[in-house]
């Protein structure tokens, strides 16, 4: 008789936003005329860059003619994507990372998910509190959870995230072994400065962790000293992965790509992970779709680079008004700079689940509790910057008017 | 100090498909003005239909309007695909399938390697040998293969398919939890027959088992009584998972988007295998680039039926040519009707590899060698029909003139 992963059947049955998304169904049935603002999925709402939509159309013209036809791409992404990562995020910065090191994907979301695949089950895992979802199931479905504990998990290491450390993890008392850190954070929209994050890396030099990087959020830093990549730290090749998407860059969160770095020099036991996640890419993927390589592609263009600036910008005058309407009604109000979150603290210490309920039946604005990313967001709640500007200003007014 | 997955380094470093290539890659650098003709890598030639290519640029301008954006969409796929694919694929042939069912995904070979996901790592695994390395290679990855063994695995049942048994496997002797299928078979060619497969079917359900079985090349099909999907046969959406692809049917390898059937009706202890893959997919992936979903969509469009039904009949005729040219010269073939691969015995009992490099660098024309898709693969060699007429033609001549 088959057996099924038994550790799936440890995790809550639903993701946080599909229960969000449930939520919200149910209030909607119940009150079809009313007008929600969703400000609680990380999703974007500006169109593609004109370039972007452009280069994909050309490509697709390209796919329906023999001569221009392609059929299986390199699994590891085109080389003409590789090299504009290469160019633009890297060696750009003055970051020595070649294009064998970047594996082109489908997203970030699958690849924090995916890399658990070239990890031995055994592994100690380190995680923030509050944390995206993803890294923790994802660590539980591979067997590196244990059994639910308090809102935690027997095997995983919760690292507080509190107004009194700044949002900032401290390092763990002894060693562990795989540790996701994710800068700009999601969600409090803590950033890390430089100095903070050589700590990091030489924790993990010395205690042989590895460090999962989600930096995801990397193109809402505007101030100095807040590293967008985590090689700008000396050492940090020889123990950190790092994870980047196109999503909330460019507004593909429904085009779908992404890439992961995986240095050559990053070896266990003299195995090369460059080779394993390179192994893993080939056997279990086909690479991305070519007309959205071609997409991604056009976002290093200089049109393309001009329109992501503009909606960047966009999304960061939301925040601001987000975060001075929130603050200049009295509420405690964090992140909005370099980054695309605002995590405000509920008013009269509310639980978040009620705050969610409150904002979506009372003003029909939806955000997502923030005990949804842990226990320590308990108490907190996140709205994004991804609305419209209309949006975002009328959603601000109508928790103003109603909890100021 | 972190650990890899060991599984990895059990494996054999390159990948079939790799191995060709970089021995292709090293004939053309000693000879750049050789014409290689490739019949290796089951990859297609022809265009996407004018339809597909229309449906994604319209797509694309969508995504570039902000009334018309997509962000994030149904990590299970999107209801018009799901819809469609339901209406043409199942419901169109009589079978009772749900469009919950049906999750879209960027690749069958992704999801054949990521099903070992929510299925422990103790199952029993059986293989057809020779088989597509995916279905091995993932099963090590996950824990399931133990150790190698004489060209096999330890843990992993071979079942040998060779010309005395039609190259149809025989019934495991004693129970095995994980079964792969794939017919229209690659490499061979075979295909299975209704009441042949009501016998995997009711072995299945008596014993345990979870049939996963590829119909990738279902659209090869022309015969009668040869089944499209295995849920024809009663019984079989309490023991199987069907693994479907837009790659073959409609030209999308490079374009990338298949589908995976998890009946509601499958269950392992109570628990709905349904559910638990939905949970896998909303955790560990956000779904299809839009734009390849409207030009999944298109394949159904009557338009898109008529191309598809055109290309089809090319590398059917381009199988005939094949099969026909090859057995005039007196090789011994298989294959080649209702599926694109032609089977052939290596002349002489000339070891796959061997066949391989004397084809390569005497008549320029590249295959796979047999012994790549396991050992009772030594002594065969596989030929697509996905090739251009021309080429194929020309492959043909080379082949007939120097071994025939």
């Amino acid at each position: 008789m088959f057996q099924i992963n038994e550790n799936f059947t440890k995790l809550a049955k639903s993701y946080l936003f599909v229960e969000i998304a449930n939520r919200i169904a149910k209030y909607t049935e119940a009150n079809p005329d009313k007008k929600i603002i969703r400000l609680g999925i990380g999703d974007v709402t500006r169109p593609l860059p004109a370039a972007v939509v452009e280069a994909m159309k050309k490509a697709a013209d390209e796919m329906g003619r023999e001569e221009t036809f392609r059929g299986y791409g390199p699994e590891q992404g085109y080389g003409f994507l590789r090299d504009a990562i290469v160019a633009h995020d890297y060696q750009g910065r003055g970051i020595a990372i070649s294009a064998d090191e970047i594996f082109v994907s489908d997203g970030s979301k699958c690849d924090t998910g995916n890399i658990g695949d070239i990890l031995s089950a055994n592994n100690s895992v380190a995680v923030c509190d509050p944390v995206y979802p993803v890294y923790v199931d994802t660590s539980v479905m591979g067997g590196r959870g244990g059994n639910p504990v308090g809102g935690g998990w027997s095997n995983i290491l919760s690292m507080p995230c509190r107004e009194e450390n700044g949002f900032l993890p401290e390092l763990p008392q002894k060693p562990v072994d795989l540790i996701y850190l994710c800068f700009p954070n999601n969600p409090t929209g803590a950033v890390i400065h430089t100095a903070e994050l050589k700590k990091w890396v030489d924790y993990a030099l010395a205690n042989g962790s590895l460090i999962l990087y989600d930096a995801a959020y990397e193109a809402f830093i505007t101030e100095a000293d807040v590293p967008h990549s985590i090689y700008e730290i000396e050492g940090a090749k020889k123990c950190a992965i790092e994870f980047r998407s196109f999503s909330k860059t460019a507004g593909f969160t429904g085009t779908r790509c992404a890439f992961t770095v995986v240095p050559k020099e990053l070896e266990c036991g003299g195995v090369s992970l460059n080779a394993l996640w390179d192994r893993r890419q080939s056997t279990k993927s086909n690479g991305v779709s070519y007309v959205v390589q071609r997409g991604a592609e056009a976002v290093y263009s200089p049109a393309g680079q001009e329109e992501v600036k503009k909606n960047l910008d966009y999304y960061r005058q939301n925040a601001r008004v987000i975060f001075d309407g929130l603050k200049s009604a009295g509420f405690t109000v964090y992140g909005g700079v370099n980054s695309p979150y605002i995590w405000l603290k509920t008013p009269n210490d509310m639980k978040s689940w009620d705050f969610f309920d409150q904002l979506l039946e009372q003003v029909q604005v939806v955000g997502t509790p923030g005990s949804g990313f842990g226990p320590c967001g308990e108490g907190f709640f996140r709205l994004t910057a991804f609305g419209s500007a209309e949006n975002t200003r009328e959603a601000v007014e109508r928790i103003v008017h109603r909890f100021g």
